[in-house]
């Protein structure tokens, strides 16, 4: 139980970040480094009792490396996702006026917003590779044996997700994690991120998933 | 004695840095990494003599952890208090134009300013969030056995302030530190942390490192 | 084979967002933390394998100090230039837009862009001096018995690109890796780096490479 | 004379840093991280063989707490003087017209400059306050027993620069280091920090090097 608790927590404070940065309130030039550290920071927090994955693309990446026991893998996405649900909830109450405001948006002017912004081949192929990356740093730097006892792996996984939020942030919003994606689409909004179109983040993501956990195993047979 | 001239100097530089930026010479994309990371480099030099709190929510919590000496507790709090404040005097002396322009506001500009910006429940939530983050980040970094002889304890906990500062910092300020609300609130502004409306700060923050205390005993119970 | 993968991915994702940011989507003011960045949770992901090189010249500065098999050298090489290309080929799926814009560049409008820009002997010096100070962290901090066990290696090497791209990244672009130099020359530009000047980088970098590997050797000549 | 080499190495790099940036290319929001971890990467690397001082200030500091050999004093400061030089005749070469510009200014405009910019207390207080901590950082950070074998050294040391270019840039322009302040001084400016006027960071600085000293001795009185 103490394990989904921390999960809920992680979770609830990478998506509050995202929420009430990149979507509430954009134009801080910051944005990337405070959602990379927000999920930094509760890796650190919470890494000794739950692993720190806040990230279901994550629990299913080090589930295939051997990691997760199996009956925990459910119970921590359903954290995930709970905790992720209540961020976009504190969220509202901390931006009422942008909140409204998203919420004041019309169908056609989403899937105007959405037409504009959103084009599936790159969208996809964003989540893909950042999750990609991020799966792979994690599965390297927290669970690879000759790592063991070092201090960087929050720095290495937050500061993927802070790369990807730069480099391909534009074109699919940069989720790279599964609760984030299903949390920003309860929020209407008229960006790359909807409720309708946010399968393709969650395609991406649980396929890199697998590739990753994938070659990690093939990359350290030896490691168990 | 030690112990509180470590806290004083701490303390001292967090809010000189906070006044330097946040308040008198506002504009700089890059003032929640400065906020952020003065908390880091005073928990670096200052931790192994004093624990590197710097904040009365964060001995409040770390004493209901079992890890501050409740002889401790009041002299923490004044050389934290005394320390912001003589803060506020050096940024006086050193932004004196800045600092006068703030002293020219009338009571009316400030309540209209303060009216403006400030709605009561944002800004205890916020202030509640991210100081309930802030102590259990210091709590699971710095106090958990398994946590022991790491090295990234500072790193995380100065990066929670400054992911509180890019979410909320245009709601509350972004203070998460009853020194540091204290201390801007010496200075007279027209923005949100106003000597009339400190107490929602103290009062969210008070109630966050309650929360955070006790939830840590909870989910550490074989950790005394 | 193993290290050859390792090698393909963090070049992969280096050059992927050096492409994504500086060359495609030009402006956004952290690029060059997110450019340090890649580097850096690459090394800590890859390092325990490969050495997490994804760089000719650090190849060249490693070899020169005697910890990297001369059978190696060639195979890393050939996978940092592959990878390097294929981030190019996946840049312009995710940006086809911006690709099809400098694409439609003509020969006349490439050589007055570069002739504005580009000046030679600061150029090559810019190049010569970041990737001198790129492979002597290196070589410090990855290779030295001193710093054996500790865990700032990916920060401090990561963080030595970022210093050079704000530096002198308005100069020659800032690649200081003979890699990125040619993937990013894959992508008709009018900057500073283009398929006709990358010699001036290939020379600063390589020879920045041979004089930090001698000078390791000078400076610590009783670790072998 | 390794060590001295390394000296020069690394407070070339801090200088060039800071000449490329700050001096000839204002205007770039990451400015003060690049500076900061200019230094971080630099004790990183050269920390191992030389302590990794680049400020003759820490210097003093350290010679002060008992950790430096007499007789290296003047060499670590020569080689640090000789360094920043070198930077700025490097830092012309990178940025020939930017340079020319500054050289054209006439002493009328110096004057002029420095008069609006330049408040004689505000310099000296910005210099000692951050200078101070600075030396505070190294000392605690590096050298006290308790930190042995820690990695955060250079994160710590680093950062505490671009906490002090934030707040207190904009005053002093930010040294903190007299080998910094006379390389500067050598370019011809507008700014706050001249020929003329240097003697204002060095006593700010000496000052701060010798309260820190002395404060870290009777703050660990048991750590010789």
């Amino acid at each position: 139980m103490k394990k989904y608790i921390v999960e809920f927590i992680g979770t609830f404070f990478l998506v509050l970040t995202v929420a009430c940065t990149a979507i509430l309130m954009p134009g801080n030039p910051l944005t990337p480094l405070a959602i990379g550290s927000a999920l930094m920071v509760m890796i650190y927090a919470g890494g000794h009792i739950s692993g720190g994955h806040y990230n279901p693309a994550v629990t299913l990446g080090v589930w295939l490396r051997g990691r997760c026991d199996t009956r925990d893998v459910v119970p921590y996405v359903l954290a995930q996702i709970i905790g992720a649900a209540f961020a976009i909830f504190c969220a509202k109450a901390l931006y009422p006026a942008a909140a409204a405001g998203l919420a004041a948006l019309d169908a056609a002017q989403i899937k105007a917003g959405a037409a504009v912004a959103n084009s599936v081949v790159p969208v996809i192929l964003s989540e893909f590779l950042f999750t990609f990356a991020l799966v792979y740093v994690v599965l390297n730097v927290a669970t690879a044996k000759r790592n063991a006892g070092t201090g960087f792996y929050g720095l290495a996984i937050g500061f993927t997700v802070l790369v990807g939020a730069v480099a391909v942030g534009g074109i699919s919003g940069g989720a790279f994690n599964p609760a984030v994606a299903v949390g920003v689409s309860l929020l209407k909004s008229a960006g790359v991120l909807t409720f309708a179109t946010v399968w393709q983040h969650l395609a991406g993501e649980i396929l890199a998933a697998i590739v990753a956990g994938g070659l990690f195993r093939a990359l350290n047979a030896d490691d168990k």
